[in-house]
C-alpha cells in the first residue's frame, strides 16, 4: 500500500460523503420549497444507494424527475468542496496529534496505576 | 448545516479512513514478522470496530498484547497523514469537477437521443 494509493482511496472516501452531504443539503432545501420532491428524493436516497455517489448520480438522472436533481447536487457537492477542502488537511492533522496524545495520556495512566498495584501487592507480601 | 459543521464532519471521516489504513498496514508489516500477532490484530480489529476509531484504540490498549499495537497504529496513522493529506484538496476538488463533467455529457447525450427520438417517431407519422 503506497501514500499515492491511500491519498486517492481517501480522496475518493470524501468525494462520496461530500456528495452524501450534498444530498442532504438540497432535501433541507427542498423540505422548504417543495415537499413532495424532498420526501421523494429521501426515499429515493435511501437504502445505502449513496454509498457509491457516481453510480448514485448516474441512476437519478435516468429518472424523469432526478435530471434536475442530478444537476443541483452536482453544483452544490462542487460549492461544498470549495468551501471545505482547503482546511481538511490541518483539521485531520491536529485532530490526529490531540487524540494520539490523548490515548497516550490514557495509556500512561493505566500503567502507572498497574505498576502501583504490582508495588502494593509485593508490598502485602512482605 | 454549515460548512464549518460539514468541515468538521469529513475531518473526522477521514481520521477514521487513515485509523483504518494504518491497521491494515500494520497486520501487512505484522504478517511477514509475526504471524501469530498478525491474525490476532486481524481478528481483533473486525466486525465494524474500526468505525470509531478512537474508541477502538482505547479498547484495544486494554488487552495485554494491544498496548504496543495501538502506539504503533498511531505513529503509522500520523505518518500517513503526514504523506497523504496535502494532496487531498487538490485531489477531491478535481475529482467532483471531473465526475460532474462526465456526468453532464451522459446527461447531454441522454437529452439529445430522446430528442431525435421524438423526431424520428414525428416524421413517421407523416
Amino acid at each position: 500500500m503506497q501514500p499515492k494509493d491511500i491519498a486517492k482511496d481517501t480522496a475518493n472516501i470524501v468525494q462520496n460523503y461530500l456528495t452524501y452531504k450534498a444530498v442532504m443539503l438540497v432535501i433541507d432545501q427542498l423540505a422548504e420549497t417543495n415537499p413532495g420532491e424532498a420526501i421523494w428524493l429521501r426515499k429515493y436516497s435511501s437504502g445505502g444507494k449513496l454509498r457509491d455517489a457516481e453510480a448514485y448520480l448516474e441512476e437519478i438522472m435516468s429518472e424523469p424527475r432526478g435530471k434536475e436533481l442530478a444537476l443541483r447536487i452536482m453544483t452544490v457537492r462542487d460549492s461544498i468542496a470549495e468551501q471545505t477542502l482547503e482546511f481538511l488537511p490541518e483539521m485531520v492533522t491536529s485532530g490526529i496529534k490531540q487524540d494520539n496524545l490523548t490515548l497516550r495520556r490514557i495509556l500512561l495512566e493505566r500503567l502507572t496505576r498497574s505498576q502501583s498495584e504490582i508495588s502494593s501487592d509485593l508490598s502485602s507480601l512482605d
